[in-house]
This record gives C-alpha cells, structure tokens and sequence, in this order.
C-alpha cells in the first residue's frame, strides 16, 4: 500500500476504488471490489492494488476510530511511506461552486491550527499542520485537467453541521443570518476557504504518528 | 409515528426494525423493509408500524446531523409526543458484561450532566438531564424477562474511543495502566456505569426540542 485515499460515504468510497482500478489498468473485476471490513459497517475498506479506499463517516469521533485501526494495521504489515489523503466533501467559502480546495492547514471553529484532543480528562493541543509539499503537488496534478478549479487554502474544521457552520435551516437556530454572515466572513479573513468536519483530526492523528497527510475537499 | 429507536450501525437498525415488525404482528414481509433514506449513505433509516428505526454513525457530530434532520422531518410530517430512545452499544463501568444500562443522566469527559455546543464561535452549554420516568418505564420492562441483568445510572460520553475511553491499544496511548485505571474508578465514583460516544449530545438536542427521550446502552 502506497496511498490511503479516505472519504465519508461507503458508496462512494467504493466507487472511488472502482475508479483507480480501472484508472491503474488492473487485471480482474475492478466492479467486483470486496469490502475487507465487510464484517463490520463502521467503515468500508476496498483495495485498488497500491491504493487503500477507506469510508470514515461523520465527523472528528468517527475518523478517528477509523484513523486508530488503520494506522495500527499499515503498522502490522509493515507498509512504510504511506501517503494519506481526505478527498471528502466540504462547503465552499468565498470561492467558486465546485472547486476542490487543497488543505496547507486545518483550522478549528476560533480559526487557530489546532486539535483539542481530550486524554481521559485532559486536553491535549495539537498541531494541525498537513505536508506542504504534498499540497502542491496536488494543486500541479489539477493544472493538467482543464476546467478544474482548485486552489490551496485553510479548512476549519467543525463539530457540527447546523449551528457550528452558521446554517439557518436545522431544527434550531439561535442565530441571525447577519451573525452567521459575520462569522462566515470573519472566517475568509482568516483565510479559510471551506469548512468541514474532520481535517484537524485528520491532521493531528496522521502527523503524530509519521503518516504524509493531505485533505483535498 | 410514537417511537424512534436509535443507534450506531445501518444493519443493526434494519434488524431491528425488522424484529419490531414481527414483534407488533404487522403485514407484510418484514424480512424486506425498505431503507427510506437509500438516496444517501449518511445514515438508514426504517419504520415497522408507529416505529422508526435510525442509525446515526459513530459520535456527536454524526448523530447532531441525524437527529436535525428528524427532528424537522417529525415536525412537518405533524407527529407529536414522540418517544425517543437510543439503543446503541458502549463499554460497561464495573458492571455484569451484557448488562443494560438504562441512562438517567448523560454526563462529560469531567462527569458534569452538561453538553457544550459550539454554535458559530461561541461555546452554548446545554442540560443534558433525559426523561426519569421513561427510564423507570423501561426498568419496569426489564423485570418481565429473565436474566436481563439492568439498572440505571450515570453514562459519560467521549468525543474520543481510544484516548478518550482509557483504552491503552490504540495506535498511539499517552497515559499508563494506572493513570487509566485511576480514573475509570472516578468516574464509577461518580456514578458513571458505562461509556459510549452520542448521549450528552442526543439528550441536550432532544431535550431543547421537545422528544422524550432515553438512552439505554
């Protein structure tokens, strides 16, 4: 295994293996991928042959469970100078619809690049800080695909979806749209350019334990 | 619908659903109910008879997205005096294996019945308090059947499975065999009798919008 690539849905996930096998030019059935955590439906694994396609659900508690197993199992068989990468989706801030935003840091909801890890009951902080080199690599990758926006930018990372990324329409809002558009800009300023639930501890978890991260959004 | 039945993983609730169908005596092959959230792999979701039953992934921000979009969902479809309880797994503190704990407070990593929602940048703390009587209800129940080892008590809940649970074989593990063992038996002194990773979010939502609601794990 060369390249973990990780994503939220199982479906698609599968279809994302489905894709790199037929992208390597590998032999046998690439619509017939087994799930190798078929035994469990906390995540989906498919193997493309040097590529991992890994569902982790929703959200920092849900990848991190998934992060812990996988990082023990590249440890066991012994695969080295594993390249991870988030190629999930996100909201846009600021920036065309559809573009794919290429992560240099994750940010928390206070736009500082950090994960508050809780240790039993203390809190740990830790850096959020993804593989540089790899970022641009990626965004050179996008140059050779015409009409293919992509640019690099930080990500806050959020534990929730309606009240913690400023949306007026979950089942409750305390909120203003003028508070929620004061915070969305605030966030620009800081230079987030799109907003998810998983990077920072994406970032913190790969760092910490030697894996090249990367999320691209 | 009167009950909403909640809990981790997608087949473990299509099986349930599946037993509630054959338990109430409806019509029909309950053997195949259709997952009325198929468009998406977010989360599935079936309903045998006045029953709904809901995965809701691994975590606080996994089931805070479910339970926004429910809770809307029951809104509109005008349903009132919706009972609502969590059936999910989580790890017992000094406890039979297999026992039920029948939740009377969801409590923190520091055992405080509160839950902290980040809305935008500001930290709202929320009770967390579930319904008393809908707990005795269900302990009541417990009585009928044999050797169904319940009680009631504190659950904590963890943003985190392995460094957040005391777990010493994650992929990486910060603290000793006595620093987790330390403060296992706080939290039992605390009243805390099991672990899992959704109650204080589940209760403090369900609580602001009206469910009755119930964890028992």
């Amino acid at each position: 295994i060369q390249f973990v690539c990780v994503g939220g849905s199982p479906n698609r996930m599968r279809a994302f293996a489905q894709f790199m096998h037929k992208e390597l030019g590998l032999t046998g059935d690439g619509e017939d991928l087994a799930d190798i955590c078929a035994g469990t439906d906390r995540y989906a694994m498919y193997r493309a042959g040097p590529v991992l396609s890994i569902s982790h659900g929703m959200g920092i508690p849900s990848i991190s469970i998934m992060l812990h197993e996988l990082i023990k199992l590249l440890h066991h068989a012994k695969c080295r100078d594993v390249t991870i990468i988030r190629i999930g989706t996100s909201g846009g801030l600021g920036i065309e619809a559809g573009s794919v935003v290429i992560t240099d840091t994750a940010v928390d909801s206070s736009f500082k690049p950090q994960f508050e890890q809780v240790v039993l009951d203390d809190v740990v902080v830790r850096s959020t800080e993804l593989d540089k080199d790899l970022a641009e690599e990626l965004l050179a990758c996008s140059k050779e695909i015409p009409d293919f926006p992509t640019l690099i930018g930080h990500t806050m990372c959020t534990y929730d979806f309606y009240e913690g990324q400023g949306r007026l329409d979950g089942a409750l809002c305390s909120f203003s749209s003028e508070k929620k558009l004061e915070y969305l800009k605030r966030a620009y300023d800081a230079g987030v350019r799109n907003i998810e639930m998983e990077s920072t501890a994406f970032a913190a978890l790969c760092g910490l334990c030697g894996l090249k991260g990367e999320s691209s959004c």
